[in-house]
């Protein structure tokens, strides 16, 4: 079935919008060559980190498969049949998602005009229900090198159940899909690994399947993703803001802003802000769990670098917080696990402190009591649809900051908190020029795929840190990423997530600087994302990326 | 005395700062023109708002003077003398003031290289302490086109005491100073009017004191004054992340965002971020007071938008409320003046919801009990220096978004509300093109008005809504701008604030379409503030300029 949504209607558009939506890409000189005329090379099999048996158990017909390149030669093929594509968006709003399937369609209708795009309503939901909609050149031109998810929409769905995949078998069936494209971050792109493993066991018509590495927390790369898209675009985002507020503390040398930020799993996003503007202090959850140390190790650590600079008069500053931060805390992580436990066994609510301090550990029962009222509240308040504490509620630069300014109050330094949370603002920009072109490849790049019928891989487009025109196209086989994780009591197989690396140079680099930039002002203020001007201005690709790869 | 602060050290710059420091603001040709070519034209004597007899009382000297405007003939004049200058930075931070110092410095060059510029330290304050700086070239430089006031400081402090005259009389005796630039708002360019008095009276030597029109509030502002500057900037860096968070929230489709934007005084900068995003929701002070409206009232309006949208399948939008929608609120405006009364004349603190309840008149007892805990404890919070409730610190995105969740709640409706307050993210940023001209001429033109020897004035920049070769310089006297208030039991002369015109071009604008945006997803998405590109993207002016000026 094919259900229409209403576009939304348009009835005035921002001048950078009427501009940006002509903006071509730069590309690799690849993608302006005729399909007939691209090579595939196979190259070895990367081994998953996770145990192989149990792996291989799920993943009988895709298991083993080679890492693929691409290249141009002369060698004439065969003509090319039309592809018909289904694309879904899953999960949260990246940037540079609308230019992954402009890539996808430019490429289908280069292919053939017979050629047919459609986009999941919805998130996997509308893969399952059937929901989708075909995308023609006018939706997909009034969508390009835009920020959102708002052309199909997103969502959180999975397709695990027996039945639903049978839905989507049917879907493609119906439609005469022979391709899906799922653009998602570790968890999506497992569920692409599996729906990829179903079509090669039970389809006859052999629908191919292929991922794209999304997501703004930067916590989908390894060896073959040198980076998620939108995590460029959400931190130049964030990193506006964080050095426009630093701008303004050393104006007014009377505030210290206690910034959270966005990244629930890895501190890739604070990391990154933090090296692009030199903020006076930085948390990093990895650091803090290597370290095993303590919500008030963080509070003591936190307070003295704003006691010293208090003494050398500088009693304001910057300080970033992971939203993950307090998952990260030992203790706190140990708390919270006990909460999920007792709170989703107990079938009437448990409200009060008292009652909860008691069914808990001795450990966490002091940790949680520790805790001010508010955030005890957030622990025991709504649940996440898993029946979880709700971690993203917790205004941990609140807790963080409140408890500094009262320890302090009694040293006699007086401290005048101001606290920020950015996130929303940065996952549905405009994306960065660099995003808009490697959006752009990853879709194309996922076409290339599908007309070889590599299924079950990641679309990858890697020597980033080259200019466009230098970037290699290929794929990596997503089983070849997995880890085992428990999962209900059950090892199962997962995308690996990256977390910062505390022996990679990104994080190396921030060590090496953070005293300084806790004693100094010596803050870096990049200025709003430009799209035109300098190179240098609207071409550079992150700290992270440049430190990764050199 | 001249006393050095050190400067921040600067260890790394960012990619945008390195190119906008050579950035040359696009200027009217007056300013290329030798000084000796220009002639001032003197116009007619506005007659101020307020109560003629008490500002006469004040200002015997300045009371009556001609608005003034220059422009260029060929008649040479006698050679210049070099202008000894201070500069200061008062209040709150806006985006361009480094820019004015800028052009200040330029102009004063131009005059003679024997000109000298400082800078007071840290405000007004500065200025009476003898605490000033010398501005090389190298400093101006360093700070061309940056946004923050961390060149030489601001300050909220004011000359008032007659100790606090002498003060200035002896320094600027001490320093050979013949003239004052200020840089502030409306309570600064009250306190230069007053300053300007003095020294007409008491000063032999004739020290001018001339003042900027500065803040991003937008409501300092009227005949002569066609916008204060860094409301161009600021309202632009908010309206990036209102743009993006409505992208956001049409492609999630589940969250209500609640935003509240700075300026206390006026809704000029929650009107003109409605009129570049259209939200679904805008509130604005000014007809909430016109319109008598309760804090129910606007609960009710809020819900009713919310309803109806989600009836219609869209359980999602954005909502703008001013930062003093509370003090606009009738009833909420009447409490917090009977509490500033009753704490201000309690010497013990009075922390007991209840026993302040008893101490209220009955009406204002029983708005206070219906607020919600927190917004309690907020108004019995810390004072400001003045003693007075802290509105600021009081988040109505919270108390309306939770108000408005639980009503809906009840009827079957679920809100998941998620807020933010955009401020200090915007007063340091990088000026736009704009504001960077507007601000360099701003500059100039007070160095121009200094050298005419007109006391008194504020620098004026016209025809803003032209292209900046058409815009028009000259000067209009701070008193023709007075109103008479009560301040401390006393009439008192102060600059008229401009409050937002509910019969203006912008508001009728809005008004227009505002239900429109409240049914659609009629969202405009600006996207981040441009330096370089196609003229559309990188020089428009506000809405707010544009209507009001059409």
């Amino acid at each position: 079935m094919i259900f229409n949504i209403n576009c939304c209607i348009i009835y005035d558009m921002s001048n950078l919008y009427s501009i940006r939506r002509s903006y071509m890409p730069s590309l690799p000189a690849i993608i302006a060559s005729p399909f007939e005329n691209i090579c595939v090379k196979y190259g070895h099999s990367p081994t998953p980190s996770g145990d192989e048996k149990t792996i291989k158990k799920y993943f009988t017909q895709t298991f083993g498969q080679k890492v693929i390149t691409f290249s141009v030669s002369q060698s004439k093929k065969k003509a090319l049949k039309p592809l018909r594509t289904v694309v879904v968006l899953s999960g949260g709003q990246a940037p540079g998602g609308h230019n992954v399937i402009a890539g996808i369609y430019d490429a289908l209708m280069k292919i053939s005009p017979e050629s047919k795009l459609y986009g999941a309503l919805g998130g996997p939901d509308g893969l399952v229900r059937g929901e989708i909609k075909e995308l023609d050149k006018n939706t997909i031109d009034s969508y390009r090198n835009t920020g959102g998810f708002d052309m199909i929409g997103s969502g959180r769905g999975k397709i695990t159940t027996p039945e639903q995949f049978k839905a989507v078998e049917k879907l493609c069936k119906d439609n005469k899909i022979n391709s899906i494209i799922i653009i998602g971050g570790d968890d999506s792109n497992t569920n692409a690994a599996h729906l990829a493993e179903y079509f090669m066991k039970n389809d006859d018509a052999g629908v191919v399947v292929v991922g794209c590495p999304k997501t703004i927390d930067g916590d989908l790369k390894n060896s073959s993703i040198e980076t998620s898209f939108g995590f460029d675009t959400a931190t130049k985002t964030y990193s506006e803001l964080i050095g426009n507020i630093e701008k303004d503390a050393l104006s007014a040398k009377k505030y210290w802003f206690f910034i959270r930020l966005m990244g629930r799993s890895a501190s890739h996003v604070a990391l990154e802000c933090a090296l692009q503007t030199h903020p006076n202090i930085c948390l990093i959850g990895e650091e803090v769990k290597s370290k095993n140390e303590t919500l008030q190790d963080l509070i003591d650590y936190v307070a003295d670098v704003i006691k010293t600079r208090a003494q050398n008069g500088k009693n304001y500053g910057v300080c970033l917080i992971p939203e993950g931060i307090i998952e990260f805390i030992p203790e706190v992580g140990t708390l919270i696990s006990e909460l999920n436990t007792l709170l989703a066994n107990s079938k009437n609510e448990i409200k009060s402190i008292k009652k909860v301090a008691e069914l808990l550990s001795p450990e966490s029962s002091k940790c949680f009591l520790s805790l001010p009222g508010d955030i005890q509240k957030s622990l025991l308040g709504e649940r996440d649809p898993h029946g979880n504490v709700q971690v993203s509620k917790i205004k941990s630069e609140e807790l963080i900051g409140n408890a500094v300014s009262a320890k302090l109050k009694k040293e006699g330094v007086k401290v005048s908190p101001v606290f920020n949370f950015f996130g929303y603002e940065g996952r549905s920009a405009y994306p960065t020029n660099f995003d808009a072109s490697y959006c752009y490849c990853l879709g194309y790049n996922a076409v290339i795929l599908a007309l070889f019928r590599a299924t079950g891989y990641m679309s990858t487009v890697q020597n980033l840190t080259s200019e466009s025109e230098n970037w290699k196209l290929g794929g990596v086989p997503i089983v070849s990423m997995f880890t085992v994780e428990n999962r209900n009591g059950k090892p199962t197989p997962v995308i690996q997530k990256a977390l910062v690396d505390l022996n990679g140079a990104p994080f190396k680099e921030f060590e090496k600087n953070r005293s300084l930039w806790a004693n100094e002002d010596s803050y870096i203020i990049p200025g709003p994302i430009q799209y035109f001007g300098p190179k240098e201005c609207c071409n550079s690709i992150t700290k992270t990326l440049q430190l990764e790869q050199s």
